[in-house]
């Protein structure tokens, strides 16, 4: 049975397996830091090499005004779907280094995970990938049993700015069924998750200025507008005192959840007494009406990511500030869409003006819209037998909080839908000092990604 | 006459004392610089030099945790008045360079103005008042007609941070019947002024803290409390939408105008149509139902100086926040205290602390008193008679907007009055690139501190 044969293949180089993912761990791809411009590129070539050493006929390194991506292609029978497995292969920047148990680039085995940098995110799901199809292939006499290509970025841990043109170049070599997108997690250790939804994301920056200089607050602060002033009155019109956003029409094209949805979504809750004590918080915020995991899941939110205006200094500067600005993302859920909630953010803001003060609204790159999986697509359920299987119970059906732009791309561009396949933990520290990944993570990872092409041929 | 000598003697050394102004201007004492450090003591010791050359018999470099100040102490008969002459020596810094049309350290002569920094703010002032008195002296047998003591600081621009435990060193020394502080200016350049009062100052950081870290905005931003969005809930409540402060009982101990105050403050209206234009604002702000010169001159306000929280960088980052920061002053009013103030700030954002934040209320150093002067005091009357006869026309009552903390430390430790007489213009650009003083201010500042000593005589 071929199997037992890929089975015993990845058992027998377990070793060997993981000792590639270490020297990966050791490439320090930092996309957002332009000292480490030169491991990135150094990291694309590895990926590409390996992705040629499992077999891989056609791998490409796309170029583009960023970091590369690469591409792999191996076509086996036009009579056989085609899945493109998408990841990355940059990671977060480490600071602050001090809280590293171990430093960031130098991989530690430690109580049955590897701690470093990317471990979770997502260098361990994007090696079980790959080693996983060779495994397959391997199995199958030097071929996968069906066609699989490759899209694995450089950006995306700063927002896949040039993705999108990166997919356009290469529409026909990147052509698939579905999309099967190995950044992603499980539930937890033992309870394995199928995700169905994304939110989407809009923003913008709010940039006020009252008088045309900085003024003495003791000449001027009694009666000339205050841009600070002026911004805390506008900021804190976006939410009413129950969470609820005033930005009028930001939930007209929501869906509301069925009860159905409703039912789903409550069989996870959040622990709230437990969040609330991880946290150091002595209350949760957020819609009123709906349960903190319903707000997580499936609940728009309008988020004040950053304000500053005036004297941020040591000690005392008696000025009357003419600038504040005010950094705004919007996570967005079906049917809402990015460029419509940016022009109601700017009439909310041009609406609620402070009398004296000018105001501009300027949209944020990285804009994407709401994803929703499509349950009755066939990967979608062999994904889902496939995570039954490995763990001996159905996964929980989850959404989530977060934006994967790469998944609106794809449906754009490829008119694909995109099935999450990946291993991290939702404490894995994946942004943070520590960042770990479980090995038996990474050797149920390798055995799913070979079992989902088995499952997948004709 | 004396006075006629006195006169004689200071037009014939017009170019000479013009020439020591120079001198003066060049030495770049900003004293907020440690590059500058150096500088600023060459600026004290050449100061003292002056006081000497002027026949001051003691002179005295007062050091301490900071800049030193120059005291001078000129005694000349006990049955004599003494008057204390306070000014600066230090500079603003000089930022944005190259908004300057000639070096900031390089006066220009220029349409009848010496451009330079410091030039307004306050050398000009300090060396009229050190030649004046030498001239009276001159005139008068070698010594002033009264006894003449000088405090010249070197760390007005930074706040005065020491210069009440230098006044507390050197109290006797200082003794004397009235202060008389060279730190000021005219209403116009034809309109002399008499101030007659001072505001306070109280400030407090407010430090707000939600989560013990900084969160992802998609896992964590719609159920977990944001500091910004605290934050700005928080700082808007300390205004109503008619920019009266809502801390309570802020107002409680300010003294209500008499309707002959108010009078008196509307001879000098703002003319607000000249001043939105020059602003460039389309609307003034403040407390309702006073005029802005009102607001100025005799309101307490609360100034939102600064903010800052969360993502500030360029594009998009999608962080929810776990602290921010506000910067708060208070211009004050007879008879509000600064101590007492921080005290029902501190009341204020504890009852209004947003659900989930915790909240931290640091006073910030620099607090003083409002200040008014005794109109009946014979200094103000002998300034008052002094301004008419140099200008042709009795000098309007101004109030002050801003603070001298000095003021409140003389009369805390010295228990003086002190009565403003300088010359800078309020468009001198004090603080801003190309400030400058006119020559012919500086001849009638000679000439007024002079005419001072001889009509103090008994």
């Amino acid at each position: 049975m071929a199997n037992q044969t890929w089975k015993d293949d990845l058992a027998a180089r377990e070793g060997e397996h993981l000792n590639e993912f270490l020297e990966l761990l050791r490439m320090p791809s930092i996309s957002t830091e332009p000292q480490h411009a030169e491991a990135v590129k150094e990291t694309a070539d590895w990926v590409a090499d390996r992705l040629r050493k499992a077999g891989v006929p056609e791998v490409v390194i796309a170029e583009s005004k960023g970091h590369p991506s690469v591409l792999g292609r191996w076509h086996v029978a036009d009579d056989q779907p085609t899945i493109l497995i998408y990841g990355h292969y940059d990671v977060q920047p480490v600071e602050p280094l001090d809280l590293w148990v171990s430093p960031p680039f130098e991989p530690e085995l430690r109580d049955g995970t590897i701690v470093a940098r990317g471990s979770s995110d997502m260098k361990g799901n994007l090696l079980t990938a790959v080693q996983g199809v060779e495994a397959a292939a391997r199995a199958n006499g030097g071929q996968p049993p069906i066609n699989v290509s490759f899209i694995f970025e450089g950006e995306e841990e700063i927002g896949s700015p040039h993705f999108r043109d990166i997919i356009r170049e290469h529409k026909d070599f990147l052509h698939a069924d579905a999309v099967i997108s190995a950044d992603g997690g499980q539930f937890s250790e033992d309870t394995p998750s199928l995700g169905v939804s994304l939110k989407g994301l809009g923003g913008v920056q709010v940039n006020l200025t009252t008088a045309n200089t900085d003024l003495h607050s003791g000449s001027y602060g009694a009666w000339v507008p205050n841009a600070v002033q002026a911004m805390v009155q506008l900021a804190a019109t976006f939410h009413d005192k129950d969470g609820r956003v005033q930005v009028a029409g930001f939930y007209d094209a929501v869906r509301e959840l069925t009860q159905a949805e409703r039912d789903e979504v409550a069989l996870l809750p959040i622990d709230e007494e437990e969040a609330k004590q991880k946290l150091d918080v002595d209350a949760l915020w957020g819609e009123a009406g709906f349960s903190p995991r319903e707000r997580q899941w499936t609940r728009p939110t309008l988020d004040l990511n950053g304000i500053w205006g005036g004297f941020q200094g040591e000690g005392v500067k008696t000025v009357t500030p003419s600038q504040a600005h005010l950094k705004i993302t919007c996570r967005l859920v079906a049917d809402q869409d990015p460029a419509n909630i940016v022009e109601l953010i700017r009439a909310h803001v041009e609406a609620n003006r402070p009398p004296g003060a000018t105001v501009e609204v300027v949209p944020l790159p990285g804009s994407a819209r709401p994803y929703a999986v499509d349950r009755n697509h066939p990967v979608f359920g062999a994904v889902s037998d496939i995570l039954s299987e490995l763990y001996g119970k159905d996964p929980v059906i989850v959404r989530a909080g977060g934006t994967v732009p790469a998944t609106g791309i794809f449906q754009d561009e490829l008119g694909v839908e995109t099935i999450t396949l990946g291993w991290g933990l939702p404490d894995s520290k994946a942004h943070a000092p520590n960042e770990w990944y479980r090995v038996e993570d990474y050797n149920r990872g390798r055995v799913g990604y070979a079992m989902l092409l088995e499952r997948l041929k004709k």
